[in-house]
């Protein structure tokens, strides 16, 4: 999607460790103009009519699955969580994610009746980097009996292995934006032909 | 807001303790159109042409604050954090937030870049109970020199502190949604007149 390409050369901050930040406009600070048309891709790429129910996990994939719900005629959202919390019933499917960026494992949870049989589900997040989170959420559509009809990412770091780990297994996964290759040092960030 | 009042009453489940659980369409799994009608409704309860800047905390504010984001021309969303992450530069604003449901106090931060003397700032968040949260949002508002325009809440717990202390600060409080009272045993909810 050149759109959001264009905007992760403008605004992006690359830092040594592979780390890109864009947390001007898609995770810290939102901007919701961009992710409707981000919204409005990821319908064009899952044209599915079977998408009944978007899934993510807090924090940063929120604002695009809700903003992207709506052009998924209004499917619900759900959010799995990343600690067990005193306001849900333990009736909850769960599974472990790892986090990269925080350098910990969470318990990642949902609740049994926001994801069931009946339910097709397409899980959005914010970035695929080794693709632990959209694995765990992966297992919990699973668990639950589930459906997956596929995967949308806004920005893949294509040089992880997420995204070939989860095309292996014949996963729909579409991302707005590859990045094949980023220097801290020059500034250059380089995405994948689409 | 008669919509969300109706909504509660249907689907909203009375616990001991005075938990109100609204996670089948608030906050665990979202309706994105009763999420577009309550920000049509914070744009009518707040139409100062002035906010610039939409301010809620991770995590169960964001879909609330970015489908309102809409109803106040695409004005940019900023979730403050609860905790750091290596991902943030050192350069925010921080304060500390004493959580009800999970029984602890919370680093929150925000990034210095996202919140400035220019911002005119709506905060919106889901709950307001004790009103620990927003005094936190509010405290990093006015760390930033930013202009506090209002708060706009989903549900409101009317029979904690939190709204009476922020009105008493002159602070422009509009809850969508007051309960007054609440009964676990009948399961029966009691409402504000607004």
């Amino acid at each position: 999607m050149k759109l959001l390409e264009e905007r992760i050369r403008k605004d992006g901050l690359i830092k040594e460790g592979n780390v890109l930040k864009v947390d001007s406009f898609l995770n810290h600070q939102m901007d919701v103009e961009l992710f409707n048309r981000m919204g409005e891709e990821f319908r064009r790429l899952f044209p599915s009519e079977k998408i009944n129910k978007i899934l993510t996990i807090e924090a940063s994939g929120i604002g695009i699955a809700c903003i992207a719900a709506q052009h998924f005629g209004n499917a619900p959202v759900v959010f799995a969580k990343k600690s067990e919390s005193i306001n849900l019933d333990g009736d909850t499917y769960c599974t472990k994610v790892e986090s990269f960026t925080h350098k910990r494992v969470y318990d990642v949870i949902v609740s049994k009746k926001y994801l069931g049989p009946d339910d097709h589900v397409l899980i959005i997040d914010d970035f695929l980097a080794n693709g632990c989170a959209v694995l765990g959420l992966i297992d919990l559509v699973q668990s639950a009996g589930a459906t997956i009809e596929g995967v949308g990412i806004a920005v893949e770091k294509g040089f992880q292995t997420g995204g070939k780990l989860l095309r292996d297994k014949g996963i729909h996964v579409e991302s707005l934006a590859i990045v094949e290759a980023m220097d801290a040092k020059t500034g250059t960030i380089e995405f994948r032909e689409q």
